[in-house]
């Protein structure tokens, strides 16, 4: 049985991450860290029930290494470069759910995020975890930069058409929309129950998003060349799911089916990621609670316009199911392990 | 115009009176002071656009006394009883929407509120503020307790069989259920909106709620012997309304439709509180951003009990509703006026 | 006192209007039609209670016309072409909220909506009531044909550049979200609370909704161009409100500021658009049951592009609340009474 | 591998038996009717994807038996009374989730669900399908008659209190509140999502509810005496989850430790019921896609009252699970087995 730690326990992400590597037949959860008050993990996520014989507390990453193979970070950033050098130093992996390693240039990490880099070293080897697109790399890795949610959503939707070099690297729209959860767990007054369940449906950030440096980069790969999307996200009154409507100028004619091919085609092979049939299109109920990345499209040839229409659940595929899937390429076990 | 000030502005009792006085056709707000940056109204309030042309800010009972005839006061118990005192020697009337004022017997708060009464010589002239049972008194006061919205929806229920001595006082049950506004708007973890729209209905503070002295007060004086209720709140995920399901012990053989006719007789005249029909029960979506309180009933003669169900929206007929109907009266307005 | 009445008073736009015309001072609703069995109004919605002595049944246009000075339609299309001539020959106004006189060419309406037009010498003299472009035409006009709800919002937020032919016309996307009451009263399994309260936001008709000809018809003509734009709707888990996110391509390098000058001056004296603050982004909470339409902008002028989003209630400056406001400016009332 | 068929696979219980089933390690789905046109599942229910490869259609019983050992019949009442002695003369089992098989008085089910029972003759051998009180018959069962939702929160609620005669039988209040799901998913106005996320709480069906009888019937033969319970259920908007609020009058003078203490022990060793300690309360969502069972309490000895809360799941604990957890007992199986 492999041993993992989760830093982070107290969030919803590394709540997500318990609830799935307790249905994960090959690891056990040894170390659970979080800066709260030492507590049953049963007291904490009563729905964990007597599944989990531990206690959660503001444990150092050097202990938590000790107890543990692999360890999860579902921290904000700046905490995980702090604790990651520790682990890794100490010969353990390390999947890290913050932003803290995904981005390679060290000086867009720093302008966006505005503090500085406290291990840039660490930067190069850092895999980006995306499995659909790095699976031989995540094999190989001693630290996971897993992406973040709206990335997630935003790659897998362009990358088969821009891989292809079929659309236009110059103006990409990101209409995306995401559940409250992705805010976090810290209280907010504008996070309240009563200040979001009042028919509450706004866009924030537009083009301003930490998310966009990370989508900038992997598109830019992608493609080959420099692109700087736009991303415009939007707060949806429910708990959780990401839809992100994307709008791609196409280089070659070509129509709504001749488009599904090539998704198809592009994810062959992959089991979370889902291209659905012309005429169908995504909703985030089909994929909340699952890993899946649910894709339709709409192609409008005339218009040399693709509609591209992608949902996840954002703490499933977009945070905490992607770093167990990322776990499960590293360790050889079952991609679908687990979840 | 009566000028009208209102001390707690940025809470949701506090936004709620706002509304309710800009339809007023006699008042003018003058004066809104609240614990936060001064702020232009509009800013704070979009809703509230042009309409108003005031800056709200840390303001002294004092200086809003100066500004004003009248005084709401929208604000936590404790801090109502540091300002009343100021505005009653200005010469100023307020309306009182905390608890500090409505217990008349000084021990009894300072025992639920786990504090000192710092002015308990106002407690006996202060008029508890339900219009239909005290409106003469409410007429001439120059202090309101304006009643908590759990009483208010209980009080209402009870009042026609307690008065007539039509049920026992010793195994009155109040099952009441609010929406998530009762809670306030000081952020805490509870009452975030990932917390609460997850399927989340609960039970709290079983016979432990504040506001059971108060229920327990006014249920006494009613039925002329000394009644301690069994008050059950939960929390119903939806931003306002109360439904208060109260089991009562009937003393005497009737069926529904006498029960209704005793209610629609100790109502009549009064607008604001609607006995239904037999056969139709009150949902909170009727009452909801208004000041009415719905009241069904069902009645089982074979098993003497009486189930009276009533509905309101907390923060209108809960609060701040009741407190402009209690002004109305005060100044003799229409009672109806801005409601 | 204006006598009017409203066929169709059982959908929310119909149950909306009679919300509104009761706080109207100088109207009264003298009848009021419905497909349902003969009910009391106060039964139908106990909100209105006794404010409105009226049933509601189901009555011909004919015994409608004869009631009243002025008649609104909130009926499906089609019916309203059955019923609109009957009342105008008898001499009455009629304001419809249906499709079916909204656009001028008969050819794209029947093609739309799959149905021959059976009244289309009316077309020509039938004013768009969006008031904001065609005040001067509303107010002789005898009949409206009220705007969609997904069209308001697009055309509002389009009208400035447009009209300053400031924006490229052939490749505006509009990618549109929508509270559920937008699909009407209609049971189906798709619009059951169990299907839509578990996470679920998606996009339909992508490109394909009955909108479309409409927002096409009237962007053309404020540009002075032929425009089909892209119009992607999408629903949100939440009764009412409509977000826009309109994406204009500039043929000229101006930046927010100087965008948001545009707009202000566009849209100088209309109460009911409301420009925002750079910096502030309309969020639908702050215009729910309201007849605002709120305005926030970003543009980009190194991608020259701007991004404009618009926020209404869909019942309100969306339905309802702009028929009312069409009605006001017709009759001479003040154009904000009711509303 | 058994072989488990499901009729009624389009409801919500049907959907819920799916995704339980697909997680049990010994079981294989083998037919699956609903009235619908023929669908493959992976197209009924998008997140079933590929794991199962099945068309639905309506399948007669006899079919439906041919390909399975063991049938869920997840269908309405009456229905279930047609099928169900097909499938057993064809020495399949039965589990039925409908109310045909659980009232053991023919009489009491004919006047509840006004309509002929077409098959008494089984009633003597069904067993009532509540493990934690009738394991040992269900071991032996050819047809379980599955507990309802409500039934099973109020009686797992009340049995240790009656089965040690420690609550007086006369007057036992349970108010339950349900989730909306408990409604089914035959699409009508009531349950839309405009008519419910509106702020909608509401009592139905006051001391009328088909739940009822079933509710007597168990709790009297816990207590060796006639109970006649008040059943006062309300809707709840929220998808599901039932709380059940049971108010006992006490025959002995005992504390909340006490009676917390009686609970312990009388489910002693029940992995689904969790006693809750001293203190904490149920709450909905820690229950929801699961099969626990959470009971809190708190005893008042001066007024004779335990006041017994309960939370389930409506479709798992209360549906689905408990039809799965039945089945683990007939099989043999590891009762946590799917679930």
């Amino acid at each position: 049985m492999l041993k993992v730690g989760i830093m982070g326990s107290s969030g919803y992400a590394g709540e997500e991450l318990i609830r799935i590597l307790l249905k994960h037949p090959e690891v056990k959860i040894t170390a659970l860290a979080a800066k709260i008050e030492k507590t049953r993990v049963s007291k904490l996520y009563p729905w964990s029930n007597a599944m989990l014989d531990l206690d959660v507390y503001d444990m150092s990453a050097e202990d938590v290494g000790k107890k543990t193979d692999v360890v999860f970070l579902a921290l904000p950033h700046k905490v995980s470069m702090d604790f990651a050098p520790v682990l890794l130093k100490q010969g353990k992996k390390v999947i890290d759910l913050s932003a803290d390693f995904r981005i390679k240039d060290k000086a867009v990490y720093e302008k966006w995020y505005e503090i500085k880099h406290e291990c840039p070293g660490y930067l190069k080897n850092a895999v980006y975890g995306l499995p659909e697109l790095y699976r031989k790399d995540v094999k190989g890795a001693d630290l996971i930069a897993n992406p973040g949610c709206y990335p997630t959503s935003v790659i897998l939707g362009c990358a088969p058409l821009l891989k292809k070099k079929m659309a236009e690297t110059d103006c990409i729209i990101c209409d995306s929309k995401s559940g409250v959860s992705g805010a976090g767990r810290t209280p907010s007054q504008a996070l309240m129950f009563t200040e979001i369940a009042v028919n509450s449906f706004r866009p924030y950030k537009v083009n301003f998003h930490r998310h966009m440096p990370e989508i900038d980069q992997e598109l830019s790969i992608l493609a080959g060349a420099k692109i700087e999307v736009n991303f415009i996200p939007h707060l949806v009154p429910m708990e959780r799911g990401i839809l992100s409507t994307i709008y791609l100028k196409l280089t070659k004619k070509i129509n709504t089916k001749e488009a599904l091919e090539i998704y198809k085609d592009f994810y062959k092979g992959e089991y979370f990621v889902r291209v659905l049939e012309d005429g169908i299109l995504p909703d985030t109920k089909n994929v909340v609670r699952s890993n899946f990345c649910d894709i339709g499209m709409k192609v409008f040839p005339e218009k040399s316009l693709a509609v591209v229409m992608t949902a996840i659940d954002n703490l499933v595929k977009g945070a905490s199911g992607q770093a167990a899937q990322n776990m499960n390429i590293m360790y050889g076990f079952d991609e679908k392990s687990g979840l």
